[in-house]
C-alpha cells in the first residue's frame, strides 16, 4: 500500500468480512457520507480534493454504492482503462494503436493514464476503476493498482476485467499478454557469440521491471550456452531511454579493455549509445557491435541500420485488447498470450 | 458532411430553426423513438449498430435529450477527448504527456480517438461529443467533426469547449495553440542559404493539411528573403512519415542535378531520407545538407545528429489543455496562442 501513500490512516482490519457500509468510506476519506454520496451523484457539486479522497476510500475499501447508484454502475460504460508506466515513450505508440483500433471495432473507447511514476495518479485512477468508470483496464505498468512492481501491498479491490500486456505481473490471475523476453534475449546474445564475440557488454532496463529481470535472465542463458563466462563488470545499468544509452555510451568510452559487442536492452538506447560511441570517434560495428531489442520504426533507419528483436507492437496491443472484449463479453481468455518475436540482423553488428 | 459518409440520408432543412424532436432522431437513424430513448439511458440493452447510428443521429440533428436524460448530461463527466491523426506518429507522444499532466492536475481524465482517416471512427466520436460523454474535446487534426480539412461541410453541432492544436483550423471560433510554421520554415531556409545553398530541396507533408501550407508558404518566404529563385521541380511529395522519406531519398539518389540541401518538413522524413542517401553511398553532410522539422527525441543522437526547428511540443500539450480548462471553468481563453520556436543546429547542415 506504500505506493498509494496512505499506509498509514486507518484500515479496520474486519472490512474483507462484514459488508462495507458508506459510512466505512466516509471515515476513511475524513469526509460526511452525503459528501459520499454526491462525490458519486453529483461529482461537480463536491471539491476535486475530496472527490479524489472520497474515491480512493472507495477503491481501498471495495464499497459497492447503494441500489440506486448500483443500477447507474451496472450500465455499461463501454470505455476501457489502459495504464502506461510512460507515454513518452516511442514503443507504447504503436501499441496504443493495436489497442485502440480493436476496441473500436467492438464499441469501446479507450482513456489512457499515463502513470509517470506518481502515488498521487495512481490513487486516482484506481478508484476511478475500482467505482466503475469504465468497464475493464489493460495494464501495461507491471502491477496491480495498490501493489509495487515487486508485488508488495495489497491489491485494490477491483471487481472489473483486467488484462495484462508487455509486463507480466506474476501472480495475477487475469489473462497476460506478452512475448518471451528471456528466449528473445538467449537468442541475441547466441546471435552475438556465434558472431566471434567473447566480451558482450549488456546494458539492463530498471531492474525493478520484470522486461528486465527476464532479459537479463536471457542474457546469462545466451552467454552459458555459448560457453561463455558471465562478467558483471559488463552489465551496464539503464532505463530504456535514449539518455541512458547516451550514459552507457560515455561509461564504455572510458573503459581500457572495452567489449567487442553492446547488447542494449532497448533500441532507444543502443540509439543513445551509438551516438555516444561516434562522438569518440569508435565506429560501429567496426569497432564495436551493437544490438537492440524492440525493432521500433527508427531502428531500420538509424546509421548503421540496428540489429534487433522485433515485437509485433500492433498485434501485442490488438491482442490485449481482444482478451478484454471476451471477458467483458462474456466469454473466456486464455491466461497467457505469448506472441512471436523476431531476430531482425541488419547492420549493426559484424562478425569477429 | 461527405467525410460522414451519409450525405444521401435524408436531413430536413428545417431542422436548424424549430426544436429538433426525438422524432427526428429516430427517423434518421432508422429506429423506433423506444430505441433511441434506450440508446441514450441503457445503452447495454442495444446493438452496438443502432447505438452507432443514434448517437450519430443526435450529432446531426442537434437533438438535446428529454429533461430527465438532460439532467444526467448536464452532469460533468471530467473526462476530455483527445482527436488525432495518427497516435503511432513518435511527435505526438510529449505533446499527449503535456495534455494529460495538465488535465489530470485538474482533476480531468483523457480519452484519446486515432481517427486514423476513418469515417465511421469520426462520425462515432462528433456523437460521442455530442451526445455529452465528455466535458470537452482538443482536436489536433485539423478540422471540425463533419467537415473535411478543407473547411468542407457542415460541422457538427457541439455545444461543449472545443481547442485546435498544432493544426489551426481557419474560420473555427475555439482557441487555437499552435507554433508559427510558416516563419519556422523561413528561418530554416534562410539559415540554409545562409551557408551558401542555392538549390534547396523541400520534401512536403500532405498537401491538404494546413501545416503543410504554412510551410511551404514560409520556404518560399525564405527563398525570397535570401534572393533565390523557387524551382517547382526541387518540391518532392511527403506525408511527415520516416517511409516518405525513405521515397523522397530514392528520388533525389535517382536524380543527375542534385541539390546541395534539402529541407524535411519532418524529423522522421529527414532521418528516412538520410538512410536512402547513406546506402546509395552519399554523405551528410559532405554530399548533401539535410535539415528537418520538430526536434523528436532522435534528432539530437541522429547520426549526423540533425539540424532542425525545435517545436516545444510537451508545452504545446500543456498549453490547449489549459486553454480548455479554463473553458471548462468558465473563464475565458485567449482565441490564438502560439508558442515559440528555435532553430537548432547540429551537424547535418555543412556550408559550402
Amino acid at each position: 500500500m506504500d505506493e498509494l501513500g496512505h499506509k498509514d490512516r486507518a484500515e479496520p482490519e474486519d472490512t474483507r468480512i462484514r459488508a462495507v457500509r458508506i459510512q466505512d468510506v466516509a471515515r476513511l476519506a475524513d469526509v460526511s457520507t452525503a459528501t459520499v454520496s454526491r462525490a458519486l451523484a453529483t461529482p461537480e457539486r463536491v471539491s476535486p480534493e475530496a472527490r479524489a479522497r472520497v474515491l480512493e476510500a472507495i477503491a481501498k475499501t471495495g464499497y459497492v454504492p447503494n441500489p440506486a447508484a448500483r443500477t447507474l454502475r451496472s450500465q455499461k460504460t463501454y470505455m476501457v482503462l489502459v495504464v502506461l508506466p510512460d507515454l513518452a515513450n516511442t514503443f507504447f505508440s504503436k501499441i496504443l494503436r493495436g489497442i485502440e483500433e480493436t476496441l473500436f471495432e467492438a464499441g469501446y473507447g479507450m482513456i489512457i493514464s499515463d502513470l509517470d511514476g506518481s502515488p498521487e495518479k495512481e490513487a486516482h485512477f484506481a478508484a476511478f476503476t475500482a467505482a466503475g468508470r469504465v468497464d475493464g483496464a489493460i495494464l501495461l505498468n507491471g502491477h496491480l493498482f495498490g501493489q509495487s512492481r515487486d508485488g508488495e501491498g495489497q491489491p485494490a479491490r477491483i471487481t472489473i476485467p483486467l488484462v495484462a500486456l508487455c509486463e507480466a505481473i506474476p501472480g495475477a490471475d487475469i489473462p497476460q499478454i506478452e512475448i518471451d523476453n528471456r528466449a528473445a534475449a538467449s537468442r541475441m546474445t547466441q546471435h552475438l557469440a556465434s558472431a566471434g564475440h567473447r566480451r558482450i557488454a549488456y546494458v539492463s532496463g530498471p531492474t525493478n521491471n520484470i522486461l528486465e529481470r527476464e532479459r537479463f535472465l536471457g542474457f546469462k542463458d545466451g552467454l552459458e550456452a555459448a560457453g561463455l563466462a558471465f562478467d558483471p563488470a559488463l552489465v551496464i545499468p539503464g532505463d530504456y531511454t535514449i539518455e541512458a544509452g547516451v550514459r552507457a555510451g560515455q561509461d564504455l568510452v572510458a573503459r581500457s579493455a572495452r567489449p567487442t559487442a553492446v547488447f542494449c536492452t532497448s533500441d532507444e538506447m543502443a540509439i543513445g549509445l551509438m551516438r555516444t560511441l561516434f562522438s569518440a570517434g569508435l565506429r560501429v560495428p567496426e569497432d564495436i557491435s551493437v544490438a537492440g531489442f524492440d525493432d521500433i520504426e527508427f531502428a531500420a533507419v538509424a546509421e548503421p541500420a540496428l540489429t534487433t528483436i522485433h515485437q509485433p507492437r500492433r498485434e501485442l496491443g490488438q491482442a490485449a485488447a481482444s482478451a478484454l472484449i471476451n471477458l467483458l463479453q462474456g466469454r473466456s481468455s486464455p491466461k497467457r498470450i505469448r506472441l512471436e518475436t523476431e531476430l531482425v540482423i541488419r547492420d549493426s553488428v559484424t562478425s569477429l
